[in-house]
């Protein structure tokens, strides 16, 4: 399977890079808007991996050359640019590519931050909005703390939940978040479910505020 | 500490009625809007304690008469008459008193259940602005499946997530959640982070839909 980070030079795009590498087979492309940033980016990745003994080779491209022949293109982008992104790569993207919506909107002031979802409803249903009507959204990996994905180290075992109105895609993004050691993926069912999903992500930001064992903390459905 | 259950003889009140009495020393009063069914559904609840071994005494009473006295009520009751409820006990609140919100507004279709707040923003900020105030009120228990609670056979450790703007009215609703098995409590920080707290019970009942072991899931933090 190729795989699309775009937007892979942020922090969740690392953590993301870092995790596929060493976990999966496939190939993994870098993108961003800048190919040359992309670039330089991918081979620190690479650089970094293979510093730990993992043997991946990245590539950095373009956002839209990154997207072009992706199985699977994962929007590693703030919320507010990702309408924007995707009208990019619009031209580059078919039914063959499943997107991958992780991002969330938030808002709050110091006492904590509250789910922010753009006028759509969800992040994930923004995406599929603006991306072409044949081409699959999935919304997946929007509560896995991005410092801990980097963290090679952390084996701990925690899940993320994916929710989408198309099976077959849905059913791609598990299989990859599966072979993700200690990240197990659950169905929450349609895309219009996909505002539960996001809203996780401003809670465990609160919980790590006000608790000081909860810093990047994970999720267990049990 | 004297803990009254206002729509006590419903499945979340059921269960916390069970959880209280088993696990703690507090007095524990079923409120509802029909006295002779509280009182009923009080002794039918002893009863299945002491069928189990649990010593328990709970007694039944109006909800206006459960919250004299109380140091804390729980509000166990469908967030479309928490309202109401709040209006009619209106006059037997005091500071002294701490108002607990475990409902939650959803509303969806076959495919899922989707957050749905009242205006206020949630069902606790609800309960604020219903409540004289002075009177405390913490957003407690949302996120906790009520047929488990019931189940005294399960021990299964699970979180649930206080959030509030009183100090002390949080510590003393975290200090009873604390007393329960299996149950730690998490701080979120105020009242204004309550509408994320709120959105796990719909995604816990999609999970549950669309996955086979997750029927009354709980969460936990890792």
């Amino acid at each position: 399977m190729r795989i699309a980070l775009l937007g892979g030079t942020g922090d969740i795009g690392r953590g993301l890079a870092f995790r596929l590498a060493r976990d999966t087979d496939h190939e993994l492309v870098v993108g961003s808007r800048d190919a040359a940033k992309a670039d330089a980016q991918a081979s620190a990745y690479t650089e970094t991996l293979r510093d730990r003994g993992v043997d991946a080779t990245i590539a950095g491209s373009s956002n839209e050359l990154a997207v072009s022949g992706a199985d699977v293109a994962i929007l590693a982008i703030p919320p507010y640019h990702v309408g924007d992104t995707v009208e990019a790569i619009r031209d580059h993207l078919n039914s063959d590519t499943v997107l991958v919506s992780p991002a969330v909107g938030m808002q709050g002031d110091e006492d904590g931050l509250q789910y922010h979802p753009p006028g759509a409803g969800s992040v994930a249903k923004h995406v599929a909005d603006a991306a072409p009507d044949d081409v699959p959204v999935v919304c997946a990996f929007t509560n896995l703390a991005a410092d801990r994905l980097a963290d090679l180290d952390d084996d701990g075992e925690q899940d993320t939940i994916v929710v989408g109105d198309d099976t077959e895609a849905k059913a791609r993004v598990t299989t990859v978040v599966s072979e993700l050691d200690g990240i197990r993926a659950l169905d929450a069912g349609p895309l219009a479910n996909a505002s539960e999903v996001e809203s996780l992500t401003p809670l465990l930001i609160n919980l790590a505020r006000y608790n000081d064992d909860l810093s990047d903390a994970g999720i267990r459905f049990v």
